[in-house]
């Protein structure tokens, strides 16, 4: 697919067929994930790919909200180093979505609340952290993608040499 | 070109000439970076687009190596409301500066280390902050593109269902 076909028309989604995503797929989206640029080029990030069921199950307990790993197929969880910035771990984890949509999968970023919980269910070292886990998975296609999910119109969004919008509230 | 292609051949790179950046294709990778996706559609996310050197030079006061500005010929402030998360800021990045390497265009985030400072030079509203400033321009052919800036190996990046790597030091 266009880079920018692929870009803008991706959308976060969080329902997913039964069908596995296959070994090949994930490691193609991990190496998407690994080229993205980092602050200093200090590769803060490192990726921790599942598709054991029980795995996600116990890592889904540590996020408030994290429904979406029900159903996902597979999940690679955006990891940062002690000194590492959530930025450079969106990078990443937006270079994983759009290549995961170009193969025609729909994922969903789901946010680990609790730090401990998660860093002991992968065995992560002290200090390091999940920025964000991204489920994964074939769309189901009986669900409309993000229905209702539209963005605020362009003019608010983008703005020319200074800020001139209202405070919010558009 | 192709998504996966433009995502893993993306290098951040800071040697522009001096050809300018369209309008049309600025505006172009403005949509890119509006419709990256956020924590609960919430959004958080504002561009301001610059293209005038005095304020680009204005801004680059605010960062402690916002050097790229310099010859960047284009910027896109990347500004988060009061609530919003760098995490979703730097997917709206990545989104943008895919999109641009999409175009043949070089980028490279810059870090606006003195917040206050660069609210100013923008005339955010309080609370509002810049995640990071995005310089784009057509890359520099005489400078090899980000010289030296490997990646660390594959499997030191990607682990399966569980941490098993060393604590750093790779």
């Amino acid at each position: 697919m266009d880079a920018y076909k692929a870009i803008v028309t991706k959308r976060d989604t969080r329902s997913y067929t039964a069908e596995p995503v296959s070994e090949e797929v994930l490691r193609r989206l991990a190496q998407a994930g690994r080229m993205a640029g980092s602050s200093k080029n200090r590769q803060p990030v490192r990726f921790v790919v599942i598709v054991d069921k029980e795995n996600m199950a116990d890592l889904a307990k540590c996020g408030d909200f994290a429904e979406p790993l029900g159903p996902a197929t597979a999940a690679i969880a955006v990891c940062l180093n002690p000194e590492g910035m959530d930025f450079d771990a969106g990078r990443a984890a937006q270079n994983i979505m759009v290549a995961a949509w170009n193969e025609g999968l729909a994922s969903c970023p789901v946010r680990i609340h609790h730090e401990d919980c998660g860093r002991e269910s992968l065995g992560l070292p002290d200090g390091w952290r999940i920025s964000m886990v991204i489920a994964l998975g074939h769309p189901d296609p009986n669900v409309p993608m993000s229905l209702g999910r539209g963005r605020k119109p362009y003019d608010d969004y983008v703005q020319w040499e200074r800020w001139s919008g209202e405070e919010e509230g558009s």
